[in-house]
């Protein structure tokens, strides 16, 4: 099904296809061979998002279902295949995972694990000829994002980056105000994604050999996310400070970082993530007005407003059910890829200068991003 | 009238008749020699803001009113003299000003020149027997800080910065909200101050010389004052950076920075100011909840919320009104000064500190300001 898929829709096919009246009136009647009309999607580790959002995203999704699951802990393997009806057929570990290449069901595999095993597991779906969804960020270092692209290229399958904002309305209206400019060009763009970690010291994100990082890791990449949607480029430098108030408790990662970056056009950034604040906002300030969200990328409702007085409100939809269809009607329909590797693998060359400025006392990076991962539509 | 209201309403007795009955029932019999209940105020500098600001609140003050102007254009003395039948004796220009020891009418000098000028006319008007309100930035050195200081103390008269935030209700609401704690303790604060500067080139506010520093001076002494009255702390170290996109416009002075706090709380902040964005807002972080003024230090009406829903509102009162009358309540009666001179040298230490950083690629520097500048009330 998947080659079938992508040669009968290649992008420009598909994007020739994806206006509402053809979606609606044929969403899946173009040469598909699988009788399931729906991509079969497998989720790679079960934990708290995996059950709590994406699993129950997958309930709701048009284009994709949760087809298969891949988990290291045996008890949790009745539980889902009876809550969601997933055959044993489509129950692996993480020992026999690359079996999944025969598994005619099952056409993207979802990464969700911790962070230093993103690389080894999405190689090892794209050598299975499965499409891939990396959770974010989207690995360790750009070396393994360049990996990933790589593996995912040579095997002929598409890869996103569970970058759930980029499929959001709200982000997308932040998006159209940047790029139709009713107040005018960006001036500031500041961005906070921030949580007060608490509970178990011994969580992975709070290990730095499986998160790879903290708070920047976790959390600054939506601030940097939010600080490219706000400004709709790639900055050209970053500098950053980090703080650390608790350090009993972060002893392994990085607690509170700030940074500040450049943009082409001549607007800056200012930016905020930690694991010891409660913040999650976006800002721009544009020549004539501002827009706002807050919150900004929590799981939703958002909420958000302009200087005009205007409140920015859409129906709450689940986010991740926006993004797996998305990332699914690209594979089917060749409509845009929102959050592609080149999306990941460029934040983790921001992620990567930031820690660098940080050890090398607030030094000013400069940054040769071009339009890397930027996303026009 | 000065010496006997300095006498008389001593600052313990002062404390003693604060409360709002005792105000009310008899707000200028105690001890008042003058037959004029209302002190007399002589704006020295008759630019915008004077004429834009702070006038116009002096039709509306209570315990203060306009009695005399200094200026070094001759067109605007009959202007003013005519719209504020200010008397001919009570009229200066800069080289006879300290003849202004001689007159009866003047309590209050307040200097609202180019920051370079305001050490100068802060002393001369210390020295002429006069309590002083210097316009923000303090002065443009914290030597210069010290100097209008240590006349004020030899010349035993009041002095006060013109920091109008001071007064104002949505200030202290954030203040009340960091003291009293309702959404936990403080973790993390953020404050813009920034507006696009355009137009004449060759206005002080660009020239070094006359205005010590660009945007920092302007604007970002408000940023530092949201920080640390959105925290209730004077922080223990800053770090900062300096950014430049419109060097042919911002030929003298700084056009944008970003600076970093930390806090003994623990708590950090994060500013920006600008000469080249427009964004005016302060966003305090709390253990379970967060409150937000935006905008919060034009001159109104400001705007502010918190994180249950509820909106921060008052009646719109003019800033300047409130400052200039807390400020001869505090003459008179003895009641805090809300922004004594301390408090514009601490901010101007930091001020000191973000240029030191900047200079030295963005290091943090160590303060130690202790409660300097701190108002409890």
């Amino acid at each position: 099904m998947k080659k079938i898929n992508r040669r009968t829709f290649n992008t420009k096919l598909g994007q020739g296809l994806a206006g509402s009246v053809l979606l609606t009136a044929m969403p899946f009647a173009c040469g598909m061979s699988n009788a399931n009309k729906k991509l079969g999607i497998a989720l790679v580790g079960l934990g708290g998002y995996s059950s709590g959002q994406l699993a129950p995203a997958l309930m709701q999704t048009e284009y994709c279902r949760l087809a298969g699951i891949v988990t290291g802990t045996p008890e949790k393997e009745k539980i889902w295949m009876d809550r969601y009806a997933i055959p044993r057929a489509n129950v692996y570990k993480y020992e026999n995972f690359d079996e999944i290449a025969k598994n005619k069901d099952i056409d993207i595999v979802y990464v969700v694990l911790p962070n230093s095993m993103h690389a080894e597991f999405c190689i090892r779906a794209a050598q299975a000829g499965k499409h891939v969804i990396c959770e974010k960020p989207m690995a360790i270092s750009v070396k393994e994002c360049d990996a990933i692209i790589a593996a995912c290229k040579k095997a002929g399958v598409r890869l996103s980056v569970g970058y759930r904002m980029q499929s959001d309305p709200y982000t997308n209206e932040i998006k159209r105000l940047v790029r139709e400019q009713p107040f005018g060009a960006v001036y500031y763009v500041s961005s906070d994604a921030a949580y007060i970690s608490s509970g178990n010291p011994d969580q992975w994100r709070l290990n730095h050999s499986l998160s790879g990082g903290g708070a920047l890791m976790n959390m600054g990449v939506y601030a940097i996310q939010s600080n490219i949607y706000g400004t709709g480029q790639n900055p050209i430098s970053v500098s950053a400070q980090e703080f650390s108030t608790r350090p009993e408790y972060f002893k392994d990662t990085d607690e509170t970082i700030t940074a500040q970056m450049e943009f082409p056009i001549g607007a800056i950034g200012n930016l905020f993530t930690s694991h010891n604040a409660n913040a999650n906002r976006l800002f721009v300030s544009f020549e004539r007005g501002w827009a706002e969200l807050n919150p900004c990328n929590t799981y939703g409702p958002l909420a958000g407003r302009t200087s005009e007085g205007k409140e920015i409100r859409y129906p709450h939809q689940s986010q991740q059910k926006l993004q797996m269809d998305d990332f699914a009607k690209h594979i089917l329909l060749g409509t845009p890829n929102f959050a592609p590797g080149e999306m990941g693998k460029r934040d983790m060359i921001i992620v990567e200068a930031i820690y660098q400025s940080i050890r090398e006392g607030g030094k000013r990076i400069a940054l040769n991003l071009g339009e890397m991962g930027i996303v026009k539509v």
